[in-house]
């Protein structure tokens, strides 16, 4: 099997279409990735000093372009997870001055003092993450996704700390092994990035941060030709889900809910505003993130209301 | 058991001190208490001509006040939902023109043509809601819920439509039989208003409308004398809650977890930095109303990630 | 001429229909009414204690409500402010921690440390505002205006913090000699409310504070009958202009400019997608406050545009 | 004097550190810029249909980039600009379906029906733009300027489209002719692109679209070594500007009056806190834009209430 990863020093901080391939994959294709933690691997102590490790803006390195052969624009892209590996025996979350979502920003700026750096390193092991040796609280089980999946723009190249119509830094815990995630092909080769590995992580990501763990993920690539959707999809056994990517927070859930409105609409035959009203009593949402430069909301359609005739 | 509800066109459309009390319980008492539906039980077709049924500011129709002997400014008013019956075969839900997720509203104001008003009843037997019978879908399970609850401001009487510090309309599934509802208590007597029953409702309610019925609820009234909550906590066996009400989104979010990480601090000894952090890891979220006059994100702890010793 | 003020201890800290009448006005009246300033002229030091003088809820005191004979719901109300005299010799301005454009606050929460609370008595004389003693800077010109006015909802008793469709603490410099405003009219009466008087004021008014001052203003009241507004509107000599309230701030731009549109095709005959499209080429905005429970905005049309035939 | 402007069909719509200059400047040097309109020159009739001509990535085509010999990282790049000269006898502006401050757009996402395409030619003679001929207005006075200006960002390439701490789409009436734009230098050269010139723009610029014309403009190239901006200045005669962009617009004012208040600090000496409270009563607002992918906000400084010593 294919293993892809970017040379170190490599690794892409922009989801665009100016950097080289590093790998190439057919259609139909499972290929192993290998991805490191958003800090670039450089944390291996509760004493490191972020704010010399985030050096603005070489800041949640990608694994990438991946170019698909014989994606084109106007197809989509499928990734299919089968696998995360954690390949560390420790993720780190840390409080960074000036970033997360109950302190001043640089977008929701604020004259207060800013809040301390703090680093913690969660031991990882047999399945579980343990918060804190200092607070005695029930291991957190490991639920590895990735924070940023995404495929180029036309002509843009977008920090890989951004989400957006492209994926890119969402930071929805449904990009899980089990999960199939639907993204644009804007380029020829679709160019596929990937990286910002969570061993776990809480709806919204309230301080910015999550359990970041490098990762080793084994996914089976696939297209749909001459298939658009305007904003990136996920499928699970359980949920048709969309993903809007925003600010402010209502027009992410907006995206994601006029999508997800427009996909029951489009391939199962719902009339758009019966699925708006059907929605209205059965969907579910998940706040995928609350700190990073677009917000993230995840509409959710169970499918087991999806039409049985 | 005492049976509390308003008569015939004495329901109130604010929260507020004005009105006088139209019962009074002791804490810890168990009472019962009637709602009507947010249309005022008044739409019994699926023909039903809802721009002449809705006469704003006259909707969403509440039971109350409730005046609570002993209850004081300083005070929290805790209301443990024991049960929530409907009393109608059917649930109601609509499309409402310039209201909604995805729609001009009079807020977010836009120039495009209106969509149509639409009407439909949700048949309820057996615990289910029968979402249509043109779509042959499966059944949704019953989960009643208030959608507005919540307890009289010092000087403002706020629309019912609205939510906030107070309570109000939330649209907050959470606030269903067996979870305790804790709210401010602001004057004397505490002044609790309950309405807007939901047989069912999808997260962030995005057309504006869940499965609206009229309800026999079982309540406990409680009293936490001289404990301030700055806006409404729940509390489950799974879940410590925190409830924001705001605009833009993000602010609710905010709101909610400040006062979820306020809690962890204050009553389980999690300094208020390592609860933000550990929220990060662990919280879930729910968005309950996309729509209203104030959006409303609930902040939830899970409990088994309580400090264990 | 009618001077009308409230007793000592009887001024009112929301707009709503639920208090008694100060003052009983004809249409076409001319009166004098009296206003404290926003801390009830409790501020005569810059050593005052801020945190201790502001007691939520009852800050910004308004004179009123000032009955209007022969107003009912469907009129406007008109306000005519011939002048505003200021009645004291200095104005007083603030920062007041978690209050503020630049800071965390009760909507937008974090986690930082509060930013002091400070005092800045500013000497009013010879139609100028002196900043501070101690900054050498130009002399401010005194141009005063009324930071809240507004007529009660129908239900509703709104803080007489907030701005709305009611009108209330817009903080709007438009709102001053020389210009109309209209009010909806939602009660018999109309029942309005008058305060909040500010010497000077920037632009979004950004810590919050403006030099706060008491006030003694004459106003000519008009009423047009069955004449709906849907939001304040104010005229001047140069510009026809609406104002938004609401968060986001986009909201607030919407509105107004949603009305500034609807005015300009129902009493000027300018179809309303040309006015739309005209806007965008000469209409100005004023920025009113950033700072309130509801932000707000002034959208302006210069009557220079207006159709000359 | 060097006269710089791209090959037909090499305009960027992006700006980023992707493409090779166009051109180099020394600094202090005085060139001339000639830019198309935000259609690529592409509408000359009011029947021109503007779904076919916009074909995203490609609208709003700007020159450049322009290297700026010298010019490094933490630099600052200034922009006096001299005369901007419109080389049509013509404007455009138009509605865009889906585009715009009061329709539902791709983030603000509805269900409503779409508003039509319009497009209209604006006559421009004699320093004047005659808004129709159809309506009977005054004409409306020539105050060209350009809605697009700004320097490459360190790794990404930002569509023409959107405006942020790197310069871009502002449509901020304040860069025009008389007054000097301070950019941030982020990559070897700064790497300046211009475009976008309007003839007249309301604030907000509320359809989404200005008087679009193509220019041919005089600027002075400067440079202030080891000097950071965080977001775009502008200085005239009468102002200190700063200039946010972000959504919710409350968060690009929030920016702007940080950004403003921390040069009054930095450069003139005024702390910070007393700043803020000085803004508060002297600061002017000009709302820039309530269309495009972030909004921008101006606050602007009086020079006039600089410290006299």
């Amino acid at each position: 099997m294919q293993i892809i990863t970017n040379e170190p020093g490599d690794f892409s901080y922009v989801i665009g279409p100016y950097k080289a391939p590093v790998a190439t994959v057919q259609p139909g294709e499972t290929v192993i990735v290998e991805t490191l933690d958003a800090f670039e691997n450089r944390i291996d102590s509760p004493d490191a000093d972020i704010t010399k490790i985030i050096t603005l803006p070489y800041v949640n390195p990608l694994t990438g372009p991946i170019y698909i052969d014989g994606a084109e624009k106007g197809d989509t892209l499928t990734v299919a997870i089968q696998s995360i590996e954690v390949t560390r025996d420790y993720g780190v979350s840390c409080l960074i001055p000036e970033f997360g979502g109950l302190c001043g920003t640089v977008f929701t700026r604020t004259l207060n003092p800013s809040l301390p750096p703090r680093v913690m390193l969660h031991p990882i092991a047999n399945n579980e993450v343990t918060f804190s040796q200092d607070l005695d609280i029930a291991p957190i089980p490991l639920e590895p996704f990735y924070g940023t999946i995404g495929t180029a723009p036309e002509v843009e190249a977008i920090s890989s700390l951004t989400p957006g119509f492209h994926g890119g830094n969402m930071d929805a815990a449904d990009v899980c092994p089990g999960n199939t995630i639907h993204l644009p092909v804007n380029v020829p080769g679709a160019l596929l990035y990937i990286g910002d590995g969570h061993a776990a992580q809480g709806d919204g990501e309230v301080c910015g941060v999550a359990t970041e763990i490098p990762t080793r993920g084994t996914l089976t690539i696939g297209l749909i030709k001459r298939h658009v959707v305007a904003t990136p999809r996920v499928e699970s056994d359980e949920f048709l889900m969309t993903i809007g990517s925003a600010r402010p927070m209502e027009d992410a859930a907006r995206i994601a809910f006029y999508e997800l409105v427009m996909w029951l609409e489009t391939e199962y035959g719902i009339e758009r505003l019966t699925a708006y009203q059907l929605c209205s009593q059965v969907a579910r949402v998940r706040l995928a993130n609350m700190v990073d430069v677009q917000y993230s909301v995840v509409a959710k359609f169970p499918k087991r209301y999806l039409p049985r005739s």
